[in-house]
């Protein structure tokens, strides 16, 4: 912040360039994400849960039988949140599913070292979820909810959308 | 945390009370929260928002024309999450639409000073919502997956019952 905006107190929105390295930045470096999943009938369901990002991918894993996986499979149209509530990074993305046989090891590694490892587990318990995001949007607060959108239809933007 | 617990790294779940009391002084203390809608044949919907406690009901409020909102009326079971992904209270709750018009002015003057003020915006662009909850659940990792529940049926609980 420079000392003129300091000194009018108007808070600055970041250019797309830097929203899309906050959001690069975040995905590399968290490892829980709450995850809203939805289904005819019975509403949203809502977890947090850990992850790990491949570059293109976030995995997750959790119980088979639950409802985020239920959901999952029902709606594939999922939607993700990164971050706090006052500095989002907000992912719709597409979910499918991965038994624990099929996940690739380096994965399977780097989700052991973030949550209870689901390799452990009797078979058939946990699956994992491949969350491939479509749209990413970035904000953190009322005065960048222009030019929030740094993904679209699965690439990174080079010029704003909104 | 004891010497004996520190020693032996084991992580001790908080009792019935103690997440009673921690879920209570969230609610009580926040001011933003995570807001989950389903509707049927899109899934899911996910934002962040501001909201007010009354020490029984939240208030939150968006865009009247939002997939929130128009989630909420056709779901009115919603899930709300506060806190981090690491340290949750986790809410199902009953939603309800209240007009700007109707919003009681206490809970509208302390609705205005944690978010934008919805009676300065044009009439019939944003709309109040009342969250009741019905389930409160609240655990800081899988140690806590036990016990989770503070709030049942709408009501506080004296006795665990998972």
């Amino acid at each position: 912040m420079t000392l003129d905006e300091e000194l009018t107190s108007v808070p600055v929105p970041r250019s797309l360039a830097k929203r899309r390295a906050d959001a690069r930045q975040r995905l590399e470096t968290g490892f829980q994400l709450w995850l809203a999943t939805g289904s005819d009938g019975r509403g949203a369901h809502l977890i947090p849960v850990a992850y790990v990002w491949d570059g293109s991918v976030l995995y997750t894993a959790t119980f088979a039988g639950s409802r985020t996986v239920l959901n999952a499979k029902a709606h594939p149209r999922i939607r993700v949140a990164l971050g706090e509530t006052a500095d989002v990074v907000m992912i719709d993305a597409s979910a499918s599913t991965v038994e624990v046989a099929d996940i690739d090891d380096d994965i399977a590694e780097r989700y052991a070292k973030v949550s209870t490892d689901p390799r452990t587990a009797p078979a058939g318990r946990f699956v994992y979820l491949r969350l491939r995001p479509r749209r990413i949007q970035v904000w953190n607060g009322f005065h960048e909810r222009v030019g929030r959108t740094v993904m679209l239809d699965g690439r990174w933007l080079e010029s704003a959308v909104d």
